[in-house]
């Protein structure tokens, strides 16, 4: 008999209260659990820009929710609310694909309130975010034989979705059938999600794990016999190229010349059929003071310049397989892509 | 007219004073300038051990006064200093040859008093270590073309050697020619090499500089047409296969993933002829604290597992050139390293 498998993570990080909505403050992982209060679509999307929240499904649910809040205040603050929103952060399409829905579901309840109607869509939403985490989590263990070890970057887990993770989300489940028997887990400068987040979650999931310095990551492929290198997506363009946190294409460059496969896990909610590659996805460039300071102390010398970009793209031939929800692209290609996400 | 290009850098990082040796705490660069004094072979070997002083060269600089400082107290001292020093980082083998050439000078003088003869070989290891990054510097800048772009990682400049340094020497070299006309800084955790050492250097020398973290090396060379990689080298093996600062080799297959030359510049009191090959050098293991904190904040929850391997080591193949002082060696193997450095 195998244990029940939980599929929701005990910490709440995202709480809907009709009138408002309560976000974990990211930022304070693991050292404090702090929520944030929402109440309009504009603190929403500071919530969001700030990084109090974060992880490409998360945002797209909380972005769902923003557009419920504003519907409470009327159909012009809707209107309003959705640039605000689409803007907070311009490389996850899930928030685009959010926005999108519930403008839908506003226009199919043309002439009446508007804000019972989006809440129950935000709320669809968000189950809907649940499920397509069970759905990759089996779908993603079988790609994996017993004992594996993998690598894993930033935080594609149970705090950037609203029920396991992706990347995370597999590399748990194929944890709890005895497939993955190790994680490494890249500590994800600037931001530390790796070290902070993730990390944070697979202890308390009791699966064993190691935290390293993103640049060890070719030494422990070297040395340590990794399995597979597993991580989210943030936008997924139409010819399968991958957008994903700062480090991601290094690690497929890497898996690559060390023969190791490398598994991307995302909903369909993160494949933007409109943007034909990589080249042509928006890169967020975030404020260097992120990474010139270091929890409030310099690491360089006053007057420093430094670059910040929160994203970086991998060409679809660096990738092994997508996992979405409905099926496993492999090998991933536009073609591939377009069967199973189109 | 070319304006005079300085060989030794204004902050002295490491002085003898006849009975004790002054060591800059390179720890607390740069927000401070601190010195740490050295009055016996222990408290220099401490020093290396702490990190207050690193770098291949200099660390062999300063084992060679540490058996100067030893040579005070007798043979016997002397002979105790010797494995001390050794084993204060096992990686760096010009340590290894100090603590030999300190020994055959005592060996010379074995009927006199071992101490002003060591303290002179001393001196003169030192002021070779200088004559070393002039030689490499002009070398090294041959192999670039104006207006290069490069990236550099850990700090392989004057704080790690006796004059400007090795790699960070060729690129103030090339930049004075008018060769290089940006670096990009790889901050190097989890020590921050990069951002609190190489990019003090590079500022106060007036070479135009951009911090990037680790995980953003890939995307910048993909993006800012980099024109090579240069770094140093803590050890290079007989088959020409370098061992440095933990990174190295995942830069060197993402500069080959990009047909970027990838070069190593190191004196050839860093070649270890008595090492077939990479997998024969001992990686030094530091302690899972100083990648699970930084600044004394923890960044990873209560317990957690980390991996601090400090060097990792790069296969000849990937290898471009490496610059010594004695000519370059390209390609790098071993038939050509044994031609240069043998």
């Amino acid at each position: 008999m195998t244990k029940p498998f939980p599929l929701q993570d005990p910490v709440a990080h995202i709480v809907w209260k009709a009138d408002r909505l309560l976000v974990l403050d990211q930022r304070l992982l693991p050292r404090r659990i702090k929520y944030l209060t929402c109440r309009n679509a504009a603190e929403v999307a500071q919530a969001i820009r700030s990084m109090a929240l974060r992880g490409a499904p998360l945002i797209g649910v909380a972005a769902a929710y923003g557009m419920a809040l504003a519907a409470r205040r009327g159909r012009r603050a809707l209107e309003r609310a959705a640039p605000l929103l689409r803007r907070a952060r311009p490389t996850a399409v899930n928030l685009m694909h959010a926005v999108d829905r519930m403008r839908e579901a506003a226009q199919a309840c043309a002439n009446g309130d508007p804000a019972p109607a989006l809440a129950r869509a935000a709320k669809d939403f968000h189950r809907a975010d649940l499920g397509y985490n069970r759905r990759m989590a089996v779908l993603g263990a079988s790609l994996l034989k017993p004992g594996s070890r993998v690598i894993t970057h930033c935080n594609a887990g149970a705090l950037a979705t609203s029920g396991i993770g992706t990347a995370v989300g597999v590399i748990r489940y194929a944890h709890h059938l005895g497939r993955v028997s190790h994680v490494y887990v890249c500590e994800t400068r600037p931001y530390l999600q790796g070290s902070r987040l993730t990390l944070w979650e697979l202890m308390r999931a009791g699966v064993p794990a190691t935290l390293i310095t993103d640049n060890m990551a070719a030494h422990v492929m070297k040395t340590r016999a990794i399995a597979a290198v597993i991580v989210g997506a943030d936008r997924i363009a139409a010819n399968a190229d991958v957008c994903n946190k700062i480090g991601t294409y290094g690690l497929a460059i890497l898996a690559r010349h060390h023969d190791i496969p490398f598994y991307v896990v995302a909903p369909t909610t993160t494949v933007d059929l409109a943007t034909p590659d990589g080249t042509r996805i928006p890169i967020e460039e975030r404020s260097a003071g992120e990474v010139l300071e270091i929890f409030g102390h310099p690491i360089a010398p006053p007057g420093a310049r430094a670059h910040h970009f929160a994203f970086d793209v991998t060409p679809h031939r660096l990738v092994t397989a997508i996992v979405t929800e409905r099926g496993i692209v492999r090998p991933a290609n536009g073609r591939n892509l377009r069967k199973t996400a189109g």
